[in-house]
């Protein structure tokens, strides 16, 4: 049996390690474009956070490793370019190494099977499939505007962006994050932790428009105090370079054009590195053109099993979509835990042990400074909008009991259906104990939990870890009394 | 309607202010035996710990503001004696006020309603009740041995007990403490906080019995770097007060006279105070007395909505038994939150709002030193015991992502039964990202999940909280591969 692999990331690595243990005699192949595989794409802001750690030390484990130890003929610096289904072959070309490598001599050579030496002559290839995996993650959105590939306009998604904006970063003092998501807000924290200005701008109004506006007020605060400076409802025109003739070490800056999308006034934000986090979207160019079915925002359409509108062809990871266990509707949330699931589970179906995903709860958590911002289900807005009669209160209390120190204030904003009683979302704020607390009401999520009964949940309680009610089952009293 | 409360902690003051704010016509009257009502008790080694702060701090509403904004009849000093189930009565004795009050103007005053002036005068007095609820909490276990009752004796579970703990610590330079449960390590914890020396005894000869070996053996890890010297396996004989003569200024030494239950061979260990942590017993008596049926340990047997085997009695907190949601048997797990629930729940009813607990999951978490430990369900022994084909898995992660700064080992045990495939129990010991971890696993308890839906459980990533496979979800995969 011939798996074939698209993709060297979480889902594609994941699936190829599986396979081989599952199935030792399977024949893997894996082809990644880039010469970077298995690395913690989620880890890179703070790495760039850290001059002292190398950029390298994000990789889980080495591309040899897998050919060596695990036996995927691994297979980096092929750009697949064709899919096709009738004749079940992939194709594509050998594409010349990065430049940028810190290690040039290790991950990053050629593999030497005869085979790659073969095709590398004719710096094109084809493989046969019995079963082929999409893994071929998501992209960042990068705006079609002019100046965006300039110098110092950069992306963060795959490790090479991670090489190049930590390598850009050592003369920059200055830094416009154009996007106010995960990604930016992380970076924002990275490079203030560099001792460089920051300044963030997007094109919509609302800072954080998915949150509930209580507890996105707490993340602005969070980024005033640490002299980051906002900007909402600015819609960027272009970026230049310009020179600046009173700084001699600085001579070459970058300038964004942005335009207020009510008042149409020009703001022009200088930056010495403009990092772009707008958000992402699926690489499913190749799927599309196979004629494989695609869902929401492009990505590609799978069943639980992870099979694609074709019977040989899986998709898993950021390019493919899943079913929300709240709605049990489709959606596309790329989220690294799922990318590895999906993985291992296409490796299973492929290795005949059936494994059939339940689906995501669009549980994520991140950090901005000293706040962890956590979220599961939906907003009140994507209830209402998917078919729930959602009502949504939000409580504040504190981290840790009563005359306990070191609490901190927790805000909760917590979602319920009043046809079903369902809990249907959680959002969570707080420098103390938030990160790991959503997980509790994403259990609930996956089993259509009702709001009465995870109220009456018996969760961990002692002084040093959260109040004798925890903030969820305040949240959760609340709730019950608007349902 | 008179509703009548025995006992003013946690779940007896919950019950009386859920009780007016439901229906604020009602009479509620609580009888205390104590000064003291609403405080933290699970609080109270995080408060000894620290000499600068009151121990009064704990308390988090005040008698009077009970009296005065709840209008409850709140009585302290009121013991009761006796429950007639017939003449729907309870008398006892007023109790001479405690000396030792911090503050003797405020909550400790007595009542200045007439009808208590006149039961004053006799000393003695009689309640009618149309609903009783027995909210008399459990009492330190104290070995009935020779010197227990020696100054300098000391058990801990009244806010009494932690204020003559803390008055005594002021000259006290060494302690034993005999018990190694929850309350043994958090005082074991708050005593080496004060620089005093500590040296712990137990009877049993497993350190941790319901712990897993393998996590048990890092929580002692914890306390032979902290300097605690752990004493297992030896029986108490008694306590003696030993004479000193080479030290001046502390003349006046406690010997706890222990012997090795294998070698029969005698340890003695000196102490300025010896801290009686052995657990705790229900306060039933009055219970018993009055005909009611018991269970667990002697705890009052309540059903789901806590009533007793009287139709117009009830019992809350921790003198009263649970239903266990894993085995869905009684059991007695006398905890804060439990009480709290219990309390409203009682309330609820009594105002005719029918209000049923499901039960408890036994979710408990502790810190010793730097260490979080957690449980929730049951042990594989215990598992076994209520008829389930359990197996365990023990397994060891780290708290944070590949490479991210911080991280430190977290150790799981799961539990899973092989017939039904659900998730029974888990235990987790760690320094980082534990405590709220466990909520997850409760969680997944009360909906009886298997330990395959748990696995496909979107449980938040992001590198400063976790690996992207986190901890609970390694371990089921883990034991999927034995059920």
């Amino acid at each position: 049996m011939k798996f074939v692999i698209i993709g060297g990331d979480a889902a594609g690595m994941s699936a190829a390690s599986r396979a081989k243990r599952n199935s030792p005699e399977m024949e893997v192949t894996v082809l990644e474009k880039s010469m970077d595989v298995s690395y913690s794409a989620c880890g890179m802001p703070y790495n760039i956070a850290d001059p002292l750690r190398d950029i390298d030390d994000l990789i889980v484990r080495k591309a040899d490793v897998f050919r060596e130890q695990n036996k995927i003929n691994l297979l980096t610096g092929h750009r697949v370019d064709k899919i096709d289904p009738v004749a079940k072959t992939v194709s594509g070309v050998i594409i010349s190494c990065s430049t940028n490598s810190s290690d040039p001599n290790s991950s990053r050579t050629k593999s030497n099977t005869t085979n790659i030496n073969q095709q590398d002559i004719h710096n094109k290839f084809s493989y046969p499939f019995d079963k082929l995996l999409i893994a071929t993650g998501a992209e960042p959105l990068i705006p079609n505007l002019p100046g965006f590939d300039l110098a110092g306009v950069m992306p963060l998604k795959s490790l090479e962006h991670g090489r190049a904006i930590k390598s850009y970063l050592k003369s920059v003092k200055k830094a416009v994050i154009i996007g106010i998501g995960y990604i930016g807000l992380e970076m924002c924290e990275a490079l203030k932790a560099r001792s460089i200005e920051v300044v963030m701008v997007k094109p919509g109004s609302q800072f954080l428009p998915w949150m509930v506006p209580e507890l996105a007020k707490v993340v602005k605060q969070e980024l005033d105090v640490n002299g980051v400076k906002t900007y909402s409802g600015y819609k960027i025109k272009k970026i230049e370079r310009v020179r600046v003739s009173d700084k001699k070490d600085n001579n070459n800056l970058l300038a964004v054009i942005c335009e207020n999308t009510i008042s149409n006034e020009t703001l022009i934000l200088d930056a010495d590195i403009v990092i772009v986090a707008s958000g992402v979207k699926p690489c499913s160019e190749l799927a599309v053109e196979a004629g494989l079915e695609t869902s929401i925002s492009g990505s590609i359409s799978v069943d639980k099993s992870l099979k694609t509108s074709d019977d040989n062809i899986y998709a898993a990871g950021d390019c493919a979509d899943a079913v929300h266990v709240v709605t049990g509707e489709k959606c596309w949330i790329p989220l690294a835990l799922r990318a590895n699931r999906a993985g291992w589970a296409v490796a299973d179906n492929v290795c005949g042990i059936e494994t059939l995903l339940t689906g995501v709860a669009g549980t994520a958590v991140f950090k901005v400074f000293d706040l962890q911002i956590a979220r599961t289900g939906l907003t009140v807005k994507e209830a209402i909008s998917s078919g729930f009669d959602a009502v949504e209160v939000v409580i504040h209390t504190r981290s840790r009991a009563h005359a306990h120190p070191g609490s901190e204030a927790v805000h909760v904003a917590m979602v319920g259906d009043r046809k079903t009683r369902r809990l249907i979302g959680v959002q969570m704020v707080g420098k103390d104990g938030v990160a790991h607390r959503i997980n509790a009401a994403a259990v609930a999520l996956h089993l259509k939990m009702t709001v009465e009964d995870f109220f009456q949940t018996d969760l961990a309680y002692a002084p040093p870890f959260g109040p004798v009610w925890d903030p969820l089952l305040t949240a959760a009293n609340q709730l019950l009394k608007k349902l």
